[in-house]
């Protein structure tokens, strides 16, 4: 496939008049539309931007069920209103809300996620039936939580050509013993998978954390080796100059999750400290009930918008540091090493904007993307080299059918 | 005209399946759907949000010529980017570049604005044309710019029945003097006029400020009586607790624009503060190459999430009053009194979102609107009770044409 007339950017470099030319799963050519290889089929990409697709790295997708209950609450009376409704949630129910939310991320250009849920047996199925690739995993409070793991690893992990992925979930600290984060790890290393788990989101968690365990979070999970193999580690809001050359010396993937941190008033991460101290950061929306959508491109805008206005230095960071971590880092943080750059020989998971007057007139794609692009003027999104979002149409989803059944499960679970 | 099957709300209240019927350019109905009065022409509004037009209070419309433009530099460096690029500027470019931004604009569902820039009777031409509500001025800072409103007075205000709008405009006051500012004033009074400044965006200008007249700006401005009659002051970032009561007292519109003051820098707007302090409050997005667009969407999305993450509290602003920010308080501002309210004997300026996937399941308009909508969700836009856009065509803007001149513009600027 080709897509010619684009304003190509690469993740490394822009090109004003660029084309993609995909085989199969993988990019063949990207660079100038002059000198690019023909194709029988080509698309005209009217002057779009064509970019890498968005990694989500911290998510809890069927949550979309739960979009605007709560708001504007204090953190306890949210969760006093959503966990009954999540308790009585049905495996059927995860699956469409899944299937939703997987709609919901191609529509807005996500081609990857890192899904931390229950009931995941329905939401591995909707992550493949949808053609998203997917990180999933439980996020798991007790032994049985973690055991649920081996399952799916053999089941899941690697399926659909390598879109599914599975991780090791650990809810947090606060939800779990030392017996049961002992297991977790020794069951990752045992079966050969990344970690995925909440880390220093509040300041009443780090607090509770010192009383519980005598040490902060941290310190308490590298007690027991956690920090040894790959992790996601979502929010790192509050963490000390210490802690945070702990985990840039370990190569931990802090998922910065800005909106979230904001609406639940956990507080601001400072990613450029982070950044300077080498720490390795990704992005991730939260689920869609503390957000409330799953727009990377409004994550990737707070991500560059916020130190600036706090450190009040316009030049930190820049546009292209934010597209980095919001396409190439998660994927790497995921467990995708040859996704999230366009150049030949990677995946063809790409993402085609519209030529949308909110774009003109045209002057830098990083700039472009960061700052003025929204999920709304997405017009392709491809994964694997096929396209599953095209024009308001997804090619796995018939979603009419999917918004009327989450809809129906709304009102059953007393939230419509 | 009829729009039913929504979910309306008004400003005031949510109604779960509503309808709006308008007469002319103003509301007849609004309120459940079983008992809306008929309509030979009705739309279904296939269970979209239906709400009142966005009011963007403080903008440099033609600036999206220099969308992304100078991103990431420093503000004296991005001044110096800008500036000879702005000094060229024809009145044929500001009438595209005001017509492209607000063909952008009604696309995202702002149904009025306030703008500041140079060339106004380009400016006011295109606005005029383009059906929006416009309040304009030119950003004076000098007796040349304060006069040339007198002949807009004459020839402006009030046209096409009350949209368009003239307004005294005062760039600042690091580019006025004394002189200029006491003029302005006097003009405004005898005009009859409301006036639109910046106020104390950045601590470089209030200190500035200090330097220059031995006070502070909003003293400054007072001994020149400047608050005495009706006032925009766009930024107020860096106000301290008795120049907000002081400005609270007098009643003056302060036009918040969290995304330009985090971008450049400048700094943070304490909402809450002021909201606590009686403050009148409206919002706007700034020029688009200090955004980088105009999608007031986004800037309520901002509004509502900064107080909370900065002061660790979500219940601090609710939804319901972002929305009223956004849309009530800026035709307040901008002088449109019959404006801003879904309500019978109001203006039919409406906005209606599609059934999106990402506002479902539907749970609570207001934090939807907040938290979940954006520009791009936007189906149709009416002004006066006339449907100005619809799916991607706008009623008296020719689109294609007016991107491709302002591209050839682009290129004549020296930024494309």
């Amino acid at each position: 496939m080709k897509i010619r007339n684009v304003r190509l950017y690469t993740g490394e470099e822009e090109y004003k008049r660029g084309a993609l030319v995909t085989e199969g799963a993988y990019v063949k050519y990207a660079g100038p539309e002059e000198g690019a290889p023909e194709d029988p089929e080509t698309v005209d990409g009217q002057g779009g931007i064509l970019m890498s697709g968005l990694a989500n790295s911290h998510t809890h997708a069927a949550m979309v069920l739960f979009r605007g209950v709560g708001s504007d609450l204090g953190l306890m009376d949210w969760l006093g209103r959503l966990m009954p409704a999540e308790d009585a949630l049905t495996p059927e129910m995860v699956h469409d809300g899944t299937l939703l939310a997987c709609g919901e991320m191609l529509k807005n250009g996500v081609t990857a996620f890192a899904d931390m849920y229950r009931h995941m047996d329905a939401a591995f199925e909707a992550a493949l039936e949808s053609g998203i690739r997917a990180n999933m995993n439980r996020g798991s409070s007790g032994r049985d939580g973690v055991d649920s793991h081996r399952e799916w690893a053999k089941r899941w992990h690697g399926a659909g050509d390598g879109r599914i992925r599975v991780t090791m979930g650990l809810h947090a600290e606060y939800t779990s013993d030392e017996d049961t984060v002992r297991y977790a790890v020794e069951t990752a290393r045992e079966l050969g998978l990344g970690m995925h788990l909440h880390l220093s989101e509040t300041e009443g968690e780090v607090a509770g954390c010192v009383e519980r365990h005598g040490v902060r979070p941290v310190e308490y999970f590298d007690r027991m080796g956690l920090f040894d193999g790959p992790v996601i580690a979502a929010h790192c809001v509050h963490i000390n100059d210490e802690e945070r050359a702990f985990l840039a010396r370990k190569g931990v993937w802090m998922a910065h999750c800005p909106a979230s941190n904001l609406k639940l008033g956990s507080g601001v991460f400072d990613l450029v400290g982070a950044l300077d101290a080498g720490c390795r950061v990704c992005l991730g929306t939260d689920g869609a009930s503390s957000n409330n959508g799953l727009d990377m491109y409004r994550e990737m805008y707070l991500t560059a918008l916020l130190p600036k206005g706090m450190r009040k230095d316009p030049t930190r960071p820049r546009a292209g540091e934010c597209v980095n971590i919001a396409t190439r880092h998660g994927c790497l943080a995921m467990g995708y090493e040859d996704v999230g750059l366009l150049r030949p020989g990677y995946r063809a998971d790409w993402v085609l904007l519209k030529d949308d007057v909110g774009l003109m007139p045209g002057h830098d794609a990083a700039a472009d993307i960061v700052y003025a692009a929204q999920g709304g003027m997405v017009r392709m999104t491809a994964v694997n080299g096929r396209v599953l979002y095209r024009d308001g149409e997804w090619a796995d989803i018939d979603m009419e059918r999917v918004k009327a059944r989450c809809r129906e499960h709304a009102r059953t679970l007393g939230v419509l």
